[in-house]
């Protein structure tokens, strides 16, 4: 059956770009990097080149850029970075960070640590709660950049500076991540460009190739309790998938900020829509990113969704990262202050590859919902 | 250039109907596993029967089989769990893992636990050593099932006797750790089949795509720091790369004992050359993979490895897992005894995909390195 796909937050279709690079890679370029023969440095060179061009894309420098098997791992090597200090201190996370942050905090919480969390009024994270809410103790601070229910685009730089300013303060290193998967083509964002100490990237969410990510660490380093095989410096162990890097390089290469154009007019048009419908729309129309757009029906979240696809629209219950998606959305509608909406909530995600067509399709199915 | 390829113990080139896979899933089949919507519980039914293929492979169950990056991030997760014990114990690996689990050792040193090596003369580690090695402190035995550098096959069965024996006696369970990444597709070893805890098994040593591998867990459980998004039952977690697993699993439908005896045929014709020229054979002819083949000519690895590779010959001066390979390799040789041979040593590592030809190319070239 034909459908319209508007899952695009959970998961994208891979670009023929990126598919003919990882076919092109896995045939021509096989060797492993680290072999001291003739292909292993041929195939050196190109992991190289694709470090270079991620680097571009992120205006980062090349020593920053560690290739990763995905954003949840980039976010798990930051986060067990902690338990290399010598003692437990705290960490300050938002209400609304994905569940591969989030999840951590059990653990960390039974090895001494104290966890805080910044609320997410509305979605958005509030620099001077970030300032509040950091003392001499505070090791890390991760506030992701685009939330991937919501849409909401956090003000990272200035809570950077909130950081910053604690920093200076106590005289103590704070790392600053920032969980930028959403953030990645769907905003300007440039971790380069911003007072961010780490963040992480997934390929899958830009058209890219599954499998992998990236970590950015600024300074080019950060303490891990393995270094495994010494590959990427030392940070990730493992044989570099460097299909996959080449098609990410390759995706990243092709991620063209103009599209946002029409999608922002895909984005208004549903919008109107839900407007007309008394459908009550819980995306904000400030600071949101366009491609992000969660509303609410008086149907609950699964109906609604069935019914949507049963007219060829898919469209997500929540974050699709888990197998409890739809608890772990509500969850970050409820910390947004959507108590009443969270059990009626679906989140429509768009990509470049949607068409008019199909978003006067799912206009029509969104009307039809509420007859 | 044209060139014979011997390092297939440090990667092998993508088999077609793998590759096809791959394409095939990343095109037609590339919603999140974890959607709500059909599109979604159609990449669910596929992934459920990659499992049920990787198990039915390993003649385990299929709530054994964890898909992960790749055999570092399944040996990550195993050595991360020793952190979820409330205290530090001992763990004891043997003297010639691979860099992967021997990378831990420091971190888990600092935080308290004992670190034991287990000797592994002339390669092969003994069951005895690893009865008297263990006691009722020591939490995990790690051992590999095949040498990644000389291709020597432990008697798994008969170390996990001695692990079984020193639990009944203290009461305590220890978690037996088994490396499969060189055994699988090169041995007949199946985990189903041996009283394993754990192993770990990657997809690009058989020909299948990079960043995927696979993490058996006997009792389908583990504790790690973190569940993520709760993909692979909270053990690794992460989008599911369907479009490598496919593949991986594609590659494992298609590992052919059978092709071991082409492949013997040329490990003998090599062992025949070198005995012929006076190049020492540093891998043993009893309970050695023929797919490995550790050599000693008089001149420094990287000399013959360029010399060799002058003939066409890609061949390894040790491992490839890092970017000091040979430092590593060295260190394998020399734990096994080969501590005058190990400036000298190179592996050849063969696969289904080298021919007739190529081996006599080998022999030829291994002759004039003497001449």
């Amino acid at each position: 059956m034909e459908y319209h796909y508007f899952d695009n937050a959970a998961t994208t279709r891979i670009a023929s770009g990126a598919l003919e690079a990882y076919n092109r890679t896995s045939l021509d370029c096989f060797a492993n990097p680290s072999a001291s023969h003739s292909e292993g440095h041929r195939s050196a060179a190109l992991l190289s080149r694709c470090r270079q061009s991620a680097a571009s894309a992120l205006c980062a420098q090349e020593r920053s850029v560690f290739f990763t098997s995905g954003a949840t791992e980039s976010i798990n090597i930051v986060m067990s970075s902690l338990l290399c200090s010598k003692r437990p201190g705290r960490i300050l996370i938002s209400a609304i960070e994905h569940e591969a942050v989030a999840a951590w905090t059990g653990f960390l919480r039974e090895k001494g640590w104290t966890v805080d969390t910044v609320p997410a009024r509305g979605g958005f994270i509030s620099p001077s709660d970030v300032y509040d809410m950091t003392d001499s103790q505070t090791r890390l601070v991760a506030v992701m950049a685009v939330n991937n229910v919501l849409g909401t685009i956090q003000d990272i730089r200035s809570i950077a500076e909130a950081v910053r300013a604690r920093e200076r303060e106590s005289g103590r290193p704070i790392l600053f991540f920032c969980d930028c998967v959403q953030a990645l083509g769907k905003t300007g964002l440039r971790p380069g460009q911003l007072d961010i100490d780490a963040a992480s990237f997934s390929g899958h969410k830009i058209h890219g190739p599954r499998g992998v990510g990236i970590l950015y660490l600024k300074k080019g380093t950060i303490q891990v309790p393995s270094h495994a095989g010494g590959q990427e410096s030392g940070i990730r162990g493992g044989t570099e998938n460097l299909p996959a890097i080449a098609a990410l390089a390759a995706a990243m290469e092709a991620l063209d900020i103009a599209d946002q154009q029409k999608v922002t007019v895909w984005n208004r048009l549903i919008r109107k829509t839900c407007s007309e419908c008394g459908i009550e729309v819980l995306s904000p129309d400030r600071d949101c990113t366009p491609y992000i757009l969660s509303i609410a029906t008086r149907l609950p979240s699964e109906v609604a969704l069935r019914m949507l696809q049963d007219r060829g629209c898919l469209v997500s219950a929540g974050s699709a990262c888990s197998n409890n998606a739809r608890g772990k959305a509500e969850a970050v509608y409820r910390a947004a202050g959507f108590q009443k909406a969270a059990g009626n909530a679906i989140r429509i995600s768009f990509s470049q590859d949607n068409t008019d067509e199909e978003v006067e399709e799912l206009a029509g199915a969104l009307r039809s919902l509420v007859s």
